[in-house]
Parts: C-alpha cells; structure tokens; sequence
C-alpha cells in the first residue's frame, strides 16, 4: 500500500507489513456499538418473511408519555450491539438470491474476471496493498434473456424482496406508532400517505425511483432513490494521488454511514483502486457509486487521449463483478458541446467531463462513451447496475451556472434515460454545481422535463463561490432548496471542497449538514414520516427534558458537549432553564406558567375569540 | 464586575482590581491590524467632503490583470493600521453634528439623567463592573419642533451625511473599478443599477430603508437596513445571569464585526449592565440594538408582575442617552392574542415576548408598551433611535410556524408601523423563527403587505428543529431564502444556539455563515454589485492563483489553514493542481487545455454551430 505524502515525495511508501498492520488497525478504530440514546431494531417483511428492515428508535422520557421516535438508519450492523464486525471478512449477506437462482434468472459467472497488474497501477510487491480475501465469493451475473434489474422485475409485475425492504424502511413504522401529518409544497411529487410494496415496484417500473442494488454486492441494506420517497445523502470518500489508505478510506465509509450517509461514492485515483475498493464493497451496507472512467485513466498512464473503449469496458466488468451498484458514466459530455464550455469563467470542472472533453478533443470524434452507450448498458444490466449519468459539464461557478453547455449535456442526459431504460437499466441523473438561489428551479424543471422524471442526484449546489473552507454550508442552501423541489439525492460537499482532502471531521460535518438538508426538505415536502422528529425534540425542548433533545438530534454528542461547556453538571440535566437566559429569565418556563394559566382560566379562549371575531384588532391611542 | 461562573454560585465574584484588569488585558487582546490581504480605503463624499467612507480592497496577482475587489466593511478603524485603538477613551466621531447644531435641530440634553444603583442590579463595590469614563461626553438630543431623525430630514428633503456615507458604501466603488451585472430575480424589489444620495433620501422618506444613529453614538459608521440596499447580518453579544464579563463582551464586539456583523445587538441580563453597554456602545463602528424591557425587568428583581411604564420610560431614556441606535420593542405581544399561543407545541420563545405575556396575562390587562406606544415614539424620536418592532410571538418550532399568534401580531406590528412614522421615527419589523422551507416566503408575503415595506429583520428562519449544535446551518438555508425574499437584515445564529452561551468562535462561526447567507441572498437579487467578487474569486480558482483565492474569501485564514494541511509546501500556492486529484488529474487544468485548443481551432466554433443549428442532438444508435 503506498501512501504518497506529498507529490513531490512519490517514493515515500509503506512496507507491506506495515500497510497489513494499518487495516488491523483500522478494524480496531472502526466505530461501532450503538449511537447515544438510539436503539436497533429490525421489521420483519410480509410478502418475504426472512428480511429484516433496521431503524434506529430514540425512547423519550416516561414522564412524556409519547411513543419513541423511529429515525431511517443506513448505518448497518456497525451500530447493531448483537453484530459481531471483522472487517477482514466483511458483511453477512442482506437479502437472499435464492429466489433469483430458482428462477433461472442469475447464475454464477461463467468466466469470472482475474485481477489484472492494471486494476491495482501496477503496484507490486511492498507497494501492493493488500487483497481483501475474496476467493470464497461467489460472483453472479444475469441470465441472458432473463430479468435481473429491479426495472425489469417491476415492469413484470414481480415485487422482490428489496421493493418491500424499501417499503418497509420508508414508513419509519408510522402505522404503529403515531398518526401521520400532512403539511408541504411537493411540486407535483405523488409522496403517498404509506409506502406500500406495490408503491415502490410502481414507481421503480416508472423509472420514478431506483434501487441500486448490484447482484454482487450482496452486503447492500435495500434503499430507494426517488422524489416520492425520503431525501438521501451521499458521501464521497476515496484515496488519491497525494494522500490516503485501505483503512482510512473503510473508516471513512464507516464513519460516514454511521452519521447517515445513504450511500457512498469511492472516487479514489492512484494506484490499489481494486484492493480498495474490494475492502470498501465488502465492508458496506450501504449501495457504492464510482467513477470507471477515473480507473481507465490510471489504467492507461494517467494520458486521457490514451482512453480506449476496450479498456473502459473491461474496468467495468471488474467493478461491475466486485459489486459496484451504480456508475457514473459522463456519456453526456459531446464533441459538439465542449466549445461551448471555451468562454466560461472556470470552463469544466467535473473531473470525468475533462478526461471525455480531452478526449473528443484530441481525436477530434464523439465520446467513445456516447458511441458504445447500448453496450454499455448491456453490461450494466446484466449485474443491475445503475446509472448514474454524469454531469460533465456542470458549472463550476455562479457565472457559469445555467448555460448553454450545462442544459445542452442535461438533454443529451435524458435521450440517454430513455436508451438506458429501453435496455432494462435503472437510471438516475447527476445534477450541479454551482447555482445562484434563483437560478436553482430551472434545474430540477429543465431536469424533470427531459429525463422523464429519473431520480435527479445533485452536488449542492453551492450558492455563492466566495467561500472556500464553508462550501458545506454554502451548498447546504442549494441542496436543501433542490431537495425541496424534487432532487432524490444530494451529494455532500465537505469543509475542504476546493482546499484539500476531507479528515474524519470533515465527513462528518459533511454528513450532518446534508442530512440538515434533505430533512428540511422532506419537512418542506410535507412527507408524512418528517414532522413527528421535530415536533418530538421541540416537545422535550419546551419541557426541559434535556437527555431526550440531545438523544432527539442528529449529534447527540455535539448537543451534549455544547450544552455542558456553559452548564456542565449533571443537575443541569433536568433544570428548568438553560444558559442562554439563566433561571429567573426563561421563555420557555414562563410560557409553560402561560398555558397553565390559560387552562386555568376557562374564559381566556373566549375572550380570544371575541377579539378575532372584532377583526382582532384595536385602535392604537396616539 | 461579577462572573457568575454557574447559577448555582453567584457568589463566586471577581473583585473590582480584577476585574480593571481584565478589561485592561481584554484592550490588549481585541483584534485590530488589517485581515490578510485587504487593505482599508476611503472614499471621500461629495456633498459632504467632510466624510471617508471605509471599505476594504482586495488586491488581486498583477498576472491576472484585473481591477482590485472593493468589499463592504463594517470592521471601523480595528482594521486600519493607521488608526489607534484605546477601548478606554473609545474610537473617535464619525459624522459630525455640527451642521444640525447650526441649524438648531439638537442641543445639549439640558437634564442628563445620573446612574442610578438599578442601572447596574444594585452591584456595588467590588460587584460593580468598571465605569467607562465619559464625563467628557455630550449627550443630545432633538429640539422640540424640529427635526431629528433621519426620517424627519429625508421627508424634508435634506441628504443627511449620513444619507450620502450609505450611498458611498452601498456602491462598493462600482463605478471606478468594473461593468455591473444585472442578474437575478428580485420579486419587486426595486434595486438601482447605482445608488445617489437622493435613492437613499427616497428610500428613507419613504420608510422602507433606516439609518439607525442615535445622535449619542458619535462613533457610529452610518449604515442602512432596507431591501434595496445589500443583505446586512447582526450579531448578538451579551452577558447572562450565568457568565460574562466586560472584556469579554467588548471583545465579541470587535470580533464580530471584525468578520462582517453589520449591527450588534447587546442582549445582556443580570447586574451591570449599564457598564457593560457603556463600554460596547462608546468602542463600536456598528449600529447597536438592545430589548430594554431586559434591564427593565432586572430593575424590578426579575418580577415580571412588577414592571411599570415608569420604570421602563426611563430605562429607555437611560439607553438613549447611552446612544443604543435601535431599541426592540415588544408592542405587539398584545392581551388577546397571548390565549392563541396555549396550545402551540413551543409556546412563546422571546424572552421579550413572554416577559410581555406574563405581564398581560397577570394583570389581565393590555400592554403597556401597546398602551404608552405613542409616548414610546416620542422619546425614541429625540434621539433617534430606531425602532426594531419584536416578534415576542415568533414560533419556536416547525410546528407553531406561520400559526394566528405569530400573523396576529404581525398585523399589529404593521398598524404600529404607521403609528411609529407619523411621529417621524425609523421603523424595522422583527420576524421568525423557526419555519419549514414551504412557509418561509408568507413570511416575506404577509410582512410586506402588512408593514408598508418598512425592513424585515429575521431571526434565521431555522428550517428543522432537528439539529442542535447546527443551528447556525439549520437557520442559514431558512435566511438565506428570506434575505433573497427580501428581508433586509438577518440576526445570526450560532452553534451554540439552544445549548449554551456562544464563544469566540462561535460568534465567528455564526456571523460567517450568515455573511455567506447575506451574500448568496444579494446575487439571487441581482445585486448589481455582488457578483464581481464571486466572479473574481472563481477566475482565481481556475488560473491557480491560490493566495487571491485565499484572499478573496470570507475567511482567508481557514482556507488557507483547510489547503495547507493536505498540501503544505510554499510552492504549492503557485502550483497548477490542488490535493483533490493532484497533478496529473486536474480537471481545471484539462480545461484551460480545452480552451487553449479551442482558441487555436478556428473551426471549433463553426462545428458547434452547425450541431446546434441542427439541433444539437443526434441519434443514438442502440
């Protein structure tokens, strides 16, 4: 395993048994165990008895006398206490193939793909980081003339079990524990008041939602991507060039989810891309996304006007093979669009978009991605992989947002939906960038009028450009607003965007402030399950009960840290009063002495009444 | 000056020697120096040559060829290495009185009111906090019959120096240094390509800008709040019954506005804090706000049963005298509506408002700041100071937002406007809170249609209540919004919001991201002036000039701590690759290769034309 600290040190590597001993390492500091006032538990399926769908459930004091508050939980068997992890072995299978296998519809690869010098940069000997030991697995594919994607299942009629997991998981058990509310914008979105396993087969055979599940990723807890269902998250982690490791990189996925992230993007470059992203699938209870053109690249030196077709499809059989569960293919980015981008103030800065720019360029000809899509759908959904079609040419700055190259590429995107669908592919859309607030709804309407309503997965968009070292708060304000209009998932953007690589904090902070996002938007949305967290945690907050609004939060540990730095004894823990106005001067308490006292005097609502009734207003004396 | 380290201790006090010196070693340690890469300048007024108007210049690399950044600055002369900073005598005169005493508008207040003992909570001896000395100090205030405020002058038709600085400001010399841009959506706002005097007389007259200055606060940088002037952001500092002192609260007033607060409130509770404003108001650049109903209720031992209009009359003369530019005050917390909030999940949340409240509801009677409103205007007018109408009934959770209480007393709020106007004083209206992203533009809506355009000064809006220990995040998407709207100021929020007391760096933490707020809210507006600095920075970005970059953003030293950790070395602020995907994978660096090849093939162009004329699709083959 190497781990290059700097560019101009390339040669500073680790011994091999040093790099083993940092992954024991890692095994050792991965976080697991339950979050802080959050309980596992598990919904058994009906239509397929052997799933179990997790949440994570937060008990409020007794003294509330209120049902817990079930939250979604990507987190897997990482925070389940009854788990046992060993990282070298990886995950236990989720939800059986073997209905798949009695159908005839998957069978083991008949001609399953070796590890070439190539996957790994050529890196050998001390430089190799180490394999994750595979050799057991078994790998699948689809049985030619079969249904395998979750697509061609829906469009059949056939609800698998990851269409009920999905249901399941979507309810966050509102039937049992609560009555549910309606209040949002939705914008035309059809967000039903429960999820029901038929809804979900519905909307993926619609192409209104997918679930990117590859067949060999068989580690995957079933998620749903799609306007009608909860906003996601995703996280980017990934080595690269100048810095990083194998258990860095599966900390990071670790650490990520635990936070919340929904699912993780691996955009390593460099050298080791196969073994790493081996221990990250096998490791990942969440769907993994990549970026097969970055591992082309190092396949072929680094040199884009090197990039072949064959060596592009045969990067995407060894991801496809290892349990990759959606790619993103910037087969969007046309010869003929790329002097559109000349006159832009930071012209193309999507990283997949300038190696294909590059590339038409030098040979002057169309994508080898755009030419060879049909192919590279069969092959994609052969494994159910999704797509996740790129914006290569996504604005770069609040100049460039909107313009011609940005929406000519995003239409090319939606007659590429409609290929992808044609073959059987589940689809999703990537999305920008940098956008201006008022500039943000053309791009999910210009998104939702030519992709035929496929999910829309945007980065941000960040807001303003003036920033850098706060991009995360930046592009909050984007994403939230997007997410509110229809975008299915938002991509994080991390404090380093543009200055460096994310650390443990960074992912973390990335992660929170994205699941702030996609929960204000579900709340915007008015999704039924949204509301009962907030009104829970404001409910402790108005009665004081300060174990359970930390509990409540998406940080408990932050909540807690920040409250006890003014008020550090435990006694304070169930005071009536906080900081902020200290005990003579609180809101909240002479608020409660308010209603108290409204309860108390029966005429108080009356006396409201006949005010509202005159207009409820008075003359000022002046 | 006594630090009440927990409320379970108040006796622990510091003496008075240490407390002398910690104000002294607080004088020591308040930031001053220009921050990296600005440089302080002035510009002189026309009308009125007498007046420099500060911004701050932001030099670009000589490579790029381009004008300097001009910035809004509101950081006063702690920025200027010229200036000398001693918060013992506070920082010299601004704007001059003289012309206003020639025309015999002011005069000497011909009966300045003495410190009383309740001023200070009774502290005495070594409890009481140091005294700023300004016996040297004139207090003034407005002749009967003629004019005073800023309002008064602008429907006269007189351009105030005040009037001219605020024209200089807004332009942020536009005119000398580049074109301007009209880009955005302002939803009826009407924003000039280039604001005159006369604009901002106009807007003045017309109630829908202020000018907060009382004519006892000399150090004031005249400033203006008004949707058609950029987005401004306060911060709130202040001691609390539970911690604090002198220094400290000086300090987070350089501090913040240091990083761009544009106003500061002072929200202090408990003893001294007659003092402790003394000490604010004579060191501060920025407009200062207080809620005068909180010294009113510490004068009457925290029973809010026990205040009377007498003690609160003269509370708001004392302030006045001090030279507070804006009082919050809470009239529209009327008897009628406090019934409405029994049954909200969160009740009342201002401290101000459930002070009113509970004073209603006691005496089952109405007001008395609804009752003596007009008395309120009379004394608020002599010295100028603005009024900012409280939201005592802003909702506190997604639950309670855009509910009657909070409408019924916006209402009120506007009727108080006009009362408020007829007696010539300068009006802002405070609003919410906590309010989900579908509900946030009623806000805007029902303000503008019921507060005659006069500014609308929120409090975020939080958009989840999920998220304590982010609440600045959870409010800066709500804000954001607003401010774009077209809310004209927006009070931060910091981290700590909900837990505790904010320190150093939360206080910088919150008014960062309300900056970024302010600012993403001025390009979605269209600002015409906003977004040559997002423009600047990006071209900066994409040429590699690492230190503009650095230089050109809100907090220059975080960006740069952000990119030298991953990539340390000097030379790589001049290198053409950053640690995202190092140097052979640059996506900016393939780009300008685009450009460069675009530039040299002449046929590009045409190339690109003839695909777009033909519609810029072709078939895929499948």
């Amino acid at each position: 395993m190497n781990v290059h600290v700097t560019p101009e040190e390339p040669n500073v590597e680790l011994p091999l048994a040093e790099a083993k001993k940092r992954v024991e390492a890692a095994a050792g500091s991965i976080p697991t165990g339950p979050r802080p006032g959050r309980r596992k538990v598990y919904e058994p399926g009906v239509l397929w008895p052997d799933i179990r769908v997790p949440f994570a459930e937060i008990a409020v004091h007794p003294s509330a006398n209120e049902p817990p508050v079930t939250v979604y939980d990507p987190s897997g068997p990482y925070t389940d206490p009854d788990a046992s992890i060993d990282i070298g072995r990886g995950l236990p299978e989720v939800v059986s193939l073997d209905w798949r296998v009695q159908r005839g519809d998957v069978e083991l690869e008949p001609a399953r793909r070796q590890v070439k010098p190539e996957d790994n940069g050529h890196a050998a000997g001390r430089h190799l980081a180490p394999a994750f030991d595979d050799s057991r697995r078994a790998v699948w594919r689809g049985v030619s003339g079969r249904p395998v994607t979750q697509l061609e299942y829906a469009r059949l009629g056939v609800i698998t079990p990851e269409m009920e997991y999905v249901s399941i998981r979507e309810n966050l058990r509102r039937e049992q524990t609560r009555e549910w509310l309606r209040d949002g914008e939705d914008f035309g979105a059809e967000i039903p008041d429960f999820v029901t396993p038929e809804f979900v087969r519905d909307e993926v055979a619609r192409g209104r939602a997918i679930i990117p599940a590859n067949i060999n990723h068989r580690e995957v807890e079933p998620m749903a991507i799609g306007r009608n269902f909860l906003v996601k998250i995703n996280a980017n982690i990934g080595n690269s060039a100048v810095l990083s490791s194998v258990a860095d990189e599966v900390d990071k996925l670790v650490w990520a989810t635990r936070w919340g992230a929904d699912t993780v993007m691996d955009l390593s470059t460099g050298r080791n891309i196969h073994n790493i992203r081996d221990w990250i699938i096998r490791n990942s209870p969440v769907p993994i996304g990549t970026v097969p053109i970055y591992q082309a690249l190092e396949k072929v030196g680094g040199v884009a006007e090197d990039l072949s077709w064959e060596v592009f499809r045969d990067t995407l059989i060894e991801q496809a093979e290892q349990g990759v569960d959606y790619f993103t293919i910037h087969a969007g980015v046309r010869l003929p669009f790329v002097p559109l981008t000349a006159k832009r103030v930071t012209g193309i800065v999507s990283r997949g978009g300038s190696i294909m720019a590059k590339l038409c360029l030098s040979h002057h000809r169309e994508s080898f991605l755009y030419e060879h899509f049909a192919e590279i759908c069969e092959i994609m959904r052969a494994y159910d992989v999704s797509f996740s079609l790129g914006d290569g040419l996504r604005p770069g700055s609040i100049a460039d947002a909107n313009d011609e190259a940005q929406f000519a590429e995003l239409r090319t995107l939606g007659e590429l939906t409609r290929v992808a669908w044609d073959h059987g592919c589940q689809v999703m859309i990537e999305g920008p960038g940098h956008v201006p607030m008022h500039k943000i709804k053309a791009n999910m309407d210009e998104q939702l009028k030519h992709c035929g309503e496929a999910p829309f997965y945007t980065l941000g968009p960040l807001t303003t450009d003036v920033a850098p070292g706060y991009d995360h708060i930046t592009s909050a304000i984007g994403a939230a607003m997007i997410g509110w209009f229809g975008t299915a998932m938002l991509c994080y953007v991390t404090p380093k965007e543009h200055l460096g690589l994310p650390d443990r904090q960074d992912v973390k902070d990335g992660v929170i402030t994205y699941k702030i996002a996609a929960h204000a938007a579900d709340l915007a949305k008015g999704h039924p399950a949204a509301r009962a967290w907030d009104d829970a945690l404001s409910r402790a907050r108005f009665e004081f009960r300060w174990e359970d609004q930390f509990n409540l939060s998406l940080d408990p540990e932050t909540a807690r840290e920040y409250h006890d730095e003014t008020l550090p004894k435990e006694a304070h823990k169930t005071a009536h009063f906080c900081s902020m106005c200290g005990p003579k001067f609180c809101s909240m308490k002479i608020s409660q002495d308010i209603r108290d006292a409204a309860q108390a005097e029966a005429g108080m609502a009356e006396m409201s009444d006949k005010f509202r009734a005159g207009g409820g207003e008075v003359l000022v004396k002046v």
